[in-house]
């Protein structure tokens, strides 16, 4: 392993504050109780070097010595590969982990992101795009995992990063009260935040952005 | 590594014929060469037994020997770890891999989803909630993708399970004519889907579906 920087933008607008994904990676460090240190990259005139290192121009990525790594999925799996308090490491354990992790993704982030796109610009609940996107949501995929929450702490028997992006995911849910009739996932997400890992990541991805607004006076 | 057995749908309709996500698992397997055989599960009326292996009744999934593997990604990520063919061997070469088969799943997908969805319905190419994902998957996403698909032949140096998954999510888009202001994009498609081993895949699961057909009568 080499020095792990981790890179995220120097300023978000107030919004997406306590939600953007460098929390996922500082959380996971937290957890694994390995040194880093952050980096700031321009939110606004994003300069060339960003693409370079996260091709779509978003935030964050990881350097890990001579790599550098983008996608939170794969920095967090990286991660995990690093620390036993981030994945199990036997073979059944490290499976029931990744499938998880890019169940959170893929499954569940798939129908929550568009969900919540139209909570931001608030689309009216009687369209029938709403409906089509909040059944995606519901019915798919959050009736699902509400029996897999309710009779489990954690996803893969001990924690995991794949608890960390669920947990992260289900989060902006909550946000727009998107769990009120799951209360088994609505108990796993304060369950998550309860950690002191998270509390300090999301402390300091709060801290590293007010920072920001001093130095724009 | 243990027998390999794929199971999917016993049936599915027409519309998505050509595009249900055993293809990935199909196609992966194809490239590797690894021996494997495909079992069915029902469309309808989903038993028990299917959530126990895939928690929100999709499919496909993977058995080898003991291992019992949901979510596409994991599958293909899986399958890298057994051959060559699929995921470079080296510290840097494996990085790229990930970082792409995420990105695939979690920047290009997540957008290109919700569009596809739209295009599904027949939303109206009027309002303001098709231009939001019309602009989450055009110029957030495949505005970056363009110039890295110009550049290379492969999203990590060979041929990986990252394109598999990429050409897979743009097939998806191409279908309804989305990349026609992307040519790298669509050259990509065009030559992603040129494998014998793509050819082999997608032939199988369409005999797979029309077999089903027979048997219903």
């Amino acid at each position: 392993m080499g020095e792990l920087i981790l890179t995220t933008f120097d300023w978000v607008p107030d919004g997406p504050r306590g939600y953007v994904r460098d929390l996922r990676v500082r959380w996971a460090l937290e957890e694994a109780g390995l040194p880093y240190r952050v980096e700031s990259t321009p939110f606004q005139d994003r300069p060339a070097g960003h693409f370079a290192h996260q091709p779509f121009g978003q935030a964050p990525w990881l350097t890990d010595g001579d790599l550098s790594i983008f996608e939170s999925g794969a920095i967090l799996l990286h991660l995990g590969e690093l620390s036993e308090a981030l994945m199990a490491t036997d073979r059944r354990g490290r499976n029931e982990v990744k499938e998880w992790l890019f169940a959170a993704l893929n499954s569940v982030e798939m129908a929550s992101l568009p969900w919540s796109l139209l909570q931001f610009t608030g689309e009216s609940q009687d369209t029938a795009v709403w409906k089509l996107f909040d059944g995606f949501l519901k019915t798919s995929r959050l009736s699902h995992l509400e029996p897999v929450l309710a009779e489990r702490e954690w996803l893969a028997g001990a924690f995991s990063i794949a608890d960390i992006l669920m947990a992260d995911v289900l989060r902006l849910v909550d946000r727009f009260d998107g769990l009120a009739a799951h209360p088994a996932s609505k108990a796993y997400v304060t369950r998550a935040e309860a950690r002191p890992a998270f509390v300090k990541a999301h402390a300091d991805q709060m801290a590293h952005f007010a920072a920001a607004d001093l130095l724009r006076g």
